[in-house]
């Protein structure tokens, strides 16, 4: 079978399992106290050119949502998220479950815009009877978005200024960070993340790690006693070199980038030959997953060789398919998979 | 420095860090839908003598207990432990974070003791104001508990027996189950776990796993829909695989319960040396962990060169030193300790 | 000043005020467990034409929701309402707090439409990675809604027969219900939202009383041990009396109906009145709130002397203005407001 | 039938009815923002001899507790409290409902000692592992205790040493609040609560209203957004008028003390009747509950003419029984009472 249906069909990158293997009888400390943890916070605050960022290691996207949400807002606030937002559909209401409100403002292919995000937080503030409202207390964004988009610097940069108006914190979710960087249609770097945003996380599950994501706060702005609601939210790993060495390793002669360059080469490879063949995208994606429009006849027959995510319902006929490549996959697997299209 | 601080100060277990290898590009399908998640399964059933089993794999002991109290729950019910139960104690209130208090009953040892349990149970119910009360509506163990200490067989079907009697489920935090399993001073298997207890945990961290814990459901009593509360508790792990093929390998050819032995047989030299040598113990352990009583002085002597762990304050010159072995533990650094002393 | 801010502006009618002064110095069991909840909770069983009904008293209207919903609900569910429902929008996140979600359907004058909820719900569980989603577990409505409209009979029996089709609960937020009975132009009983629904609540904070909601749940369906999650909630009252009295005065020779009738009334007067000066409405409202447009500068003016609710911009120069009549409006107010416009 | 079952059996005050009656059709503002609400407060700022205290009303006392205790607390905290304590006993889990642990030191007569509150709190910060425990982040006393029993000024001011030393709030829950101010064997006033606690609050559904808590946060500071939280907490009254009302009443001309010594006359009353008659008391008290040790058969033949409260269980044939006086207790029904026994 060929797989595209994610980016997390398959191991990790090598170089990790051979990391973990010659660490592996080192004795660490427990709970992200180790010196692999040490290291990798070193290298990734290097890579973000933010030297005073606070870093930690939590094990899944889910879970780093939220953490992050639900220790940065107050029990008064609720995150503000695109109404597409993985935090607002997919997660199966943890975010919810932490108490807070996911706001909702309109998104356009996946992104929020900055001028709704203003004409909410103002309508808000202008209302009278907002001490009976959630307050909005973050701003959450994903970087690629769940439609594999893009934010360019010039629309993060606005979304910034209105998070600083409004003096709530920008919270990207790097998910497939990796991806979104090595883009060949994106002007927006690590350090203009870091910089920009007041936190954020790289991910690494998606990004050829075994499981792990790495929370960036990039203002002296980590939450008091972070550590221990990270172990009342069920989060807190006891061996934590497992997170350490990955993205320690991740983080060594630019792995982490080179990986996500892969992923891109993969699905322009992709892109490319299905614009060949004529096949209609649901819409332009930069990164790594690539939508297209298939009749329904034609996506059963495929599936019987290929593992694929039905995205949504056009019409009747036709169903709007997710390819997704990632690090690990192989071009002539695309050749293959373009080969049956 | 000799390490006897805890028992998750190394990687994996070797034959785990090369399965993962010799698995690491197959396409498998994530949130624990592997092909590996499903070897396991059937393996622990195997191991359990429990073929109705009905299995999951997270990632922590504290995910686990949250997850496993919360979904087993109601919403006006709260879990029944020993004061000293690490659900009471050391969780940072990852159970109360839930919605759920946790009710305590005296411990001895770190054990709960059935009659204690019924006496709780029943002035609960003779209360006339129960009704503003939190109802005991599950009952937790850890074999071993904090303290190392196992309960007997007759003891579980004790408190079984009132479990049943007041109708309430009995789950036990099996953490260290493999140390508890292979101790010289038990009569109880794992299919007695899973025949006695309603629900209960494998623990692999601290036995030989990076990360990871089995939660055994044996009485066909999953809570409905609970992929999506572990998700929506943030602890569902894309690469389920990671969890799958690691107790795949524990279950096979015995090795979860080889690792364990050799942790009881490291104990038992390095117990044997210390009564030898005149130490006194702070209760008698029949499992991994031993609890000494040290001079002040003699543990700041010590502590550069062993990493140990206090416990607890005897008084102004003596602490409780809690040294604990594990899969990894070599003879050698037995002796080396032992020597110290 | 004239007062059309609000339908709770002024105490209680005073056949309840009456009525607690006669029973004051009765001694009644605390709780909810005294005579009049019990003479209450039977008299609004006969209202309903539902002899089964089980009934609660509770202090007011978020309060009310949350704890419906809250126990309502299985850990995985949330509760769909229409985006503009009071629960998805002025209660604070009351609902969130509890842990669940607010799941949204577009809306039509306040009011959800069966064929958006079908949609919904469809598309819910048509999508394959739905365990990742919140589950929907309930259907929220309110009558009057925000906007002071109405379901038809028709309209509610089409909504019913989704929520039987999909096999969740169809929940009535009645704070307005009174108001709602007596319009001019419903075909809809109390006795056809018992039947139609499997929990509802009957306003008295805002029709008549100081304060309490009757929830009731009219199919056997009263979550096991719902006192004590009443109790969990902070929302018993000691006095239950307080609750009872009240709710029986007002089910005591039909005065719910006839305060509802009697805003009703005050409200046409003023609806006519406002026609005939030409007035534009944002909305065709049947109940006791009118959303007028009115030029800003008007709105200035005429809150010398008026206390008014601001209800949504609509241009730079307009404004919607709600007026609220209540069970305690006078006819000789709504005329001094007319001579105002 | 006799009522001492406790001290919520009787409706309000009548010079509360009469107020409510005076001030029915008076318009006011909701939530909390009426006139009443805002000279109550400034009564009880007075009585209080604390200028800056802000006060808010609340329904009830779980409702407060739980407000009180989950606005103040940081989301890693908890609360330490007498293991009797209220909040940790007969709230049905209203604290751990809102994500906080009670943490309990053991209690004498109800009541906490500050030397080992100071035990606990020293313990905790030695531990080395406190970041995997819940942080105290509060003291909860109430006073009167579950047992009647009052702090002398001496104990407070030690117990708010101990707050003061680790930088604890200090929370006093006055349900009974009136009683033990008019106890005979108390130096205790209540501006030296005001002075020595942070935030209590002043019981009046129990000393005379209908329902309604008075929170008083004597040191500015009460959390930010404290109404949203409120409202999220279901706990806001749309007719804040009621609570308004009612306190405004009960701090004219002395009522609530007046109330509170009546309570005490006949708890007298009743002590010395009991004594006289030579019947055992389980413990002194010196408020308005006296809980007496009685023999079974002479319970079940007196619960025939008087509703009293079974308090614990002595052995086999004696139970304690709690008789609670109140504002509305009659002297002649002491006499009655005392005549039964």
């Amino acid at each position: 079978m060929l797989a595209f249906a994610c980016d997390y069909m398959e191991g990790a990158h090598e170089k990790i399992l051979k990391r973990l293997e010659e660490t592996n009888y080192e004795k660490e400390p427990g709970y992200g106290n180790d010196s692999y943890c040490e290291s990798a916070k070193e290298k990734i605050r290097r890579a973000c050119k933010c030297p005073e960022a606070d870093i930690y290691f939590l094990t899944g996207g889910t879970q780093t949502n939220a953490v992050v949400i639900d220790t940065m807002l107050q029990k008064y606030e609720g995150v503000v998220a695109a109404c597409t937002g993985h935090v607002n559909v997919h997660e199966a209401g943890a975010i919810e479950y932490t108490g807070h409100k996911v706001l909702t403002v309109s998104s356009c292919e996946g992104k929020m815009e900055a001028g709704r995000l203003r004409e909410f937080l103002q309508s808000f503030w202008q209302d009278g009877s907002h001490e009976h409202m959630v307050f909005p207390g973050m701003v959450y964004l994903s970087h690629p978005t769940e439609y594999g988009t893009l934010y360019g610097k010039e629309e993060l940069l606005k979304i910034r200024k209105v998070c600083r108006e409004f003096k709530i914190p920008l919270y990207l979710d790097g998910a497939r960070l990796g991806y979104g960087l090595m883009s060949r249609h994106t002007d927006v770097t690590l350090a203009d993340i870091a910089e920009i945003c007041d936190v954020f996380y790289i991910g690494g599950t998606k990004v050829g790690a075994l499981c792990g994501e790495a929370v960036v706060f990039t203002k002296n702005n980590t939450p008091g006693h972070f550590l221990t609601m990270v172990k009342q939210h069920g989060a807190m790993l006891a061996k934590g070199r497992l997170l350490g060495i990955q993205f320690d390793t991740l983080f060594t002669d630019g792995l982490y980038c080179e990986l996500g360059a892969h992923a891109i080469g993969m699905a322009e490879r992709l892109k490319a030959g299905l614009a060949e063949k004529g096949y209609s995208f649901y819409l332009d994606s930069p990164t790594n997953q690539q939508f297209v429009i298939l009749p329904n006849a034609q996506i059963r027959k495929l599936r019987e060789e290929v593992y694929l995510d039905l995205w949504d319902k056009v019409d009747e006929d036709h169903t709007v398919v997710r390819f997704a490549t990632s690090w690990a996959t192989r071009a002539e697997d695309v050749d293959a998979l373009l080969a049956l299209l």
